[in-house]
């Protein structure tokens, strides 16, 4: 038996999520079954993140268990001609027995893109979120930083997120300016909680809007109360960047090689 | 009654092409829609290219009348609003009388993106053709430039093509490199013809491939002959990039205003 980690890219518009549900079109279904048919055998993955219906992945891992013998290049190959287009495994590696994509994982990197352009490029609407009227960003970057640190994250997350632990360690809370006018928000931690990184966001969009003084972000943290921080941010401008393990794998496959 | 000129952006990948047709979901069809809500008459518009199914545009033209007053700006936000995300319009003009988008055009810009590599990325599968196996871009190159200068491109064109004036000027014929691994052909000319980047395209992956040598394409465009030149590529690769006019009109809008 063999463990095996994949990291994996989509497009998340067309989809209802990562998690597989009965009669719903989800980006792990697509994986499962095109590694089952390929491998000739049920395969089951674990995704390192849930990402929501219409929430992107550029570095999303995920692993599952296989007797198949074929070398990793071969899965890499052979499973991507069974993905549609806007679903791609870019990387197979061989991890040690046990290897679970969740619960192993150290940090997750992800990135919500926004634009104040009045008119936003059809080339950019699939990953990016329009944003109507202006945002003073300084405020935003002022008020992103208050999320750096050990934090307990209950006022920032849904339901299913205030029933787990939610403390986390934020180690990157940042504004940065990409090509096109485009904005990023990157946020780096330990874990995530359900709709935390739109629930940020949204409170975010209310500091650049001047509805909320950057300054109440440490008082709303405290407050634990999520009817105090902003609305939740439409799941189109955020992208699952990386996801970072201890481990080290010693064989990997890529694209370029085996 | 005012003759008004805008500029289009649209991924093509949900769309039959550019030209209405009954029943289908095309470009223009969902311009007029959009244009006749909000002006509150029939609307009629003319464009520039007639760009196939699944073809992208960053500098679309489109021209058409109206009784209409409002001003520049307002149709370019309104419209805008009645338009699905992948379809916007970044800019009107008031434009001459008679102005007419595809009569009055002297020159348009197209670009053919392409990759080779093992595993093309989600986020540039839907504006990126997959190519399989490798390409020997040197070669390609050379073909390219054969097509520079007045040509009777007969043999490079489908059936509707052929039933027209077939000789146009071809100004440029290059290939970039752009970010990403991503290889763009870049052709610009006083006129096209139906399918002529695509066969263009397919006819010099054949010469990327070794099937066919770069000096051969003088003799395949003498020959006039549709048989000798290569298949006729994805549409998915392609974009009408800009089309140029004589005209120089006074007043615009954009994003940025009036």
């Amino acid at each position: 038996m063999r463990t095996l980690k994949l990291t994996v890219q989509y497009l998340g518009t067309r989809y209802q999520g990562w998690q597989v549900q009965p009669n719903r079109r989800t980006v792990q279904g697509r994986l499962e079954q095109a590694l089952g048919k390929f491998l000739s055998e049920p395969i089951r993955i674990v995704g390192a993140g849930r990402t929501d219906s219409g929430v992107h992945a550029r570095g999303q891992v995920a692993s599952f268990t296989t007797v198949s013998g074929i070398p990793l290049r071969g899965i890499l190959l052979g499973v991507n001609t069974l993905l549609p287009a806007d679903i791609r495994i870019i990387r197979v590696e061989e991890a040690p027995p046990g290897f679970h994509a969740r619960h192993d994982a150290v940090s997750k990197d992800y990135a919500y893109r926004f634009s104040t352009a009045t008119v936003l490029s059809p080339f950019l609407a699939q990953t990016v979120h329009a944003v109507r009227g202006s945002l003073e960003i300084p405020r935003m970057v002022e008020a992103a930083s208050h999320f750096l640190g050990e934090q307990d994250l209950s006022a920032f997350c849904g339901p299913e997120g205030r029933r787990k632990y939610t403390r986390r360690v934020v180690t990157v809370s940042q504004l940065i300016a990409e090509p096109e006018g485009v904005w990023a928000y990157q946020v780096s931690a330990s874990g995530f909680l359900q709709y935390l990184v739109r629930t940020i966001v949204g409170t975010l969009f209310e500091v650049g809007r001047g509805k909320l003084d950057p300054a109440a972000i440490p008082a709303i943290l405290a407050s634990k109360d999520r009817r105090r921080a902003g609305p939740t941010a439409s799941p189109v401008g955020l992208t699952l960047e990386r996801v970072q393990y201890p481990v080290v794998t010693a064989i990997l496959a890529t694209p370029e090689g085996v």
